[in-house]
């Protein structure tokens, strides 16, 4: 079982202790705010109250065995380098630290820190493509230019077949699978359609192709 | 072209702000600090220093032809919650507002905003994922429980062809692409791999499948 550690409670850190928890890693969590130590104690194994800007403090706890550390502090940027660099100077395997902007960014790299988090550069980016392409849902760059993509079937496919259509000869794009019925609840998801598949209203296709093919059938409506 | 307002200039709004400017939106940024509307207004139509919980105020800016607003006030709720309010009672045609925990999400789903973003939550969801499941890379969760995700070629894969390794037949996962080169910067992406096509050390696999699933194959190493 994984050994983690999250220091910094905000709305941030909370989520990924609780969910590091949920998916069965061992998860200390650290904040030296008493409430919200409280607010997580029967979430994660350990809660503890501690200043990790103190070095001492923090090798009280026993680092050797933690897997990664997580340094989540949101508001105080001084205070989040300085829980990193003591994390890496105690010897934790991975230090992973958050970065707001893109100074923070370069600070953090010049640290060794072994990976850098910007929850909302990354977030503000999948938001702004989604806004700008009516139709598609989930983009999620896999390469420079090459993403994954939800499209909300087109109406000109709609009662027509796979082959009838033609997305890779036509369009450039490859298709995935397709969902039927109400996406955001209980969905049928075919991950290994056939040429005749046909396609109905309100089926969701998962397609991957370059922005330029999404951007143009994301107009085809 | 989308005519889009992005209210509060924060790390989440200004990052929106200049990706909607570039992928070719017309934006107009709000903010009620001076500092930020300057440091925004060379990538955006329009920049605008303007306390947008006061109704007048916003108002007077003329919303008829808005496409979309987005309230990325992070730190103030009621502030946040009353731009929403404002922007909805002024006839804005989709209100965006961002909730950074359940209570503010439930608060803004009963005043019927349109949609609502959780940056900070869905960023810590995806980093606790990436982190439990070692080798997998990029986990997006395409329906409740499928999901697709980038997996570094596990070690007794190298040197087969898709055909031996039988990724669907063996392991639940259809293979949607195939990365050869560095992940990071510029990669060949195959998007169309056929069956004796033999996998690489250093290659990386977007797969898609069901979470136990990917688990299972994240463990192979």
């Amino acid at each position: 079982m994984k050994k983690c550690m999250v220091v910094g409670l905000g709305v941030f850190g909370r989520e990924l202790a609780e969910d590091l928890a949920h998916r069965g890693a061992e998860v200390i969590a650290i904040d030296d705010d008493m409430e919200l130590v409280e607010a997580i104690q029967d979430k994660v194994d350990y809660a503890v109250r501690l200043d990790a800007t103190d070095e001492h403090a923090l090798s009280s706890l026993g680092l050797e065995d933690i897997d990664l550390a997580a340094v989540c502090i949101g508001e105080d940027f001084q205070s989040n380098l300085l829980a990193a660099v003591n994390l890496i100077q105690l010897g934790v395997k991975k230090v992973i630290a958050r970065a707001s902007n893109h100074t923070q960014r370069r600070i953090l790299q010049a640290m060794k820190v072994d990976m850098i988090i910007e929850p909302e550069i990354e977030a503000a980016k999948r938001l702004a493509f989604k806004l700008v392409h009516k139709g598609l849902m989930d983009i999620t760059f896999i390469g420079k230019d090459i993403a994954t993509a939800r499209l909300a079937v087109p109406k000109p496919f709609v009662g027509k077949s796979l082959q009838e259509i033609a997305l890779r000869a036509k369009y450039g794009l490859n298709l995935i699978a397709i969902y039927s019925g109400n996406v955001e609840g209980d969905t049928a998801v075919n991950s290994n359609p056939s040429a005749d598949t046909v396609l109905k209203e309100g089926d969701v296709l998962l397609v991957i192709g370059s922005e330029e093919d999404l951007k143009k059938i994301s107009k085809l409506e």
